[in-house]
């Protein structure tokens, strides 16, 4: 078995609303100091064995992630 | 400057059904030998000086994850 897990997050100068919201939020609630939230997604993958880096790069392209707006990395754990 | 990446996935048992829907798209799309699939949340913070681990736990209990059905890890970016 494989694990891989994905970290995809809005290209820069994407305008993250999830992440904007969560600071205005987080400044109501009287945390002062945050200058910046971004929100983005954190896929944790169990693969067979036979399911290279290569592969999981297709999938984040064809379906988990949205290469038009979002960046991703891919790391696979030991 | 300080900067904190915040990695929040379902605790154990909840149940992931963006995940769920991800798997079986992937599964659709001829992807095979995906065993599981999990979609949490990447939250990028940058904040000022004085902000520690401490206080970034506290808005994670508080606003950014959910600590009922979640799991967060918080990871001081150098």
């Amino acid at each position: 078995m494989r694990k891989y897990n994905l970290y995809i997050t809005a290209k820069k100068g994407i305008f993250d609303p999830a992440g904007a919201t969560a600071q205005s939020a987080l400044d109501n609630l009287g945390f002062a100091g945050v200058n910046s939230v971004k929100i983005g997604k954190l896929i944790e993958l169990e693969t067979a064995d036979e399911v290279n880096t290569d592969m999981v790069e297709t999938m984040c392209k064809k379906l988990l992630a949205n290469p038009i707006i979002e960046d991703f990395r891919i790391e696979e754990v030991q």
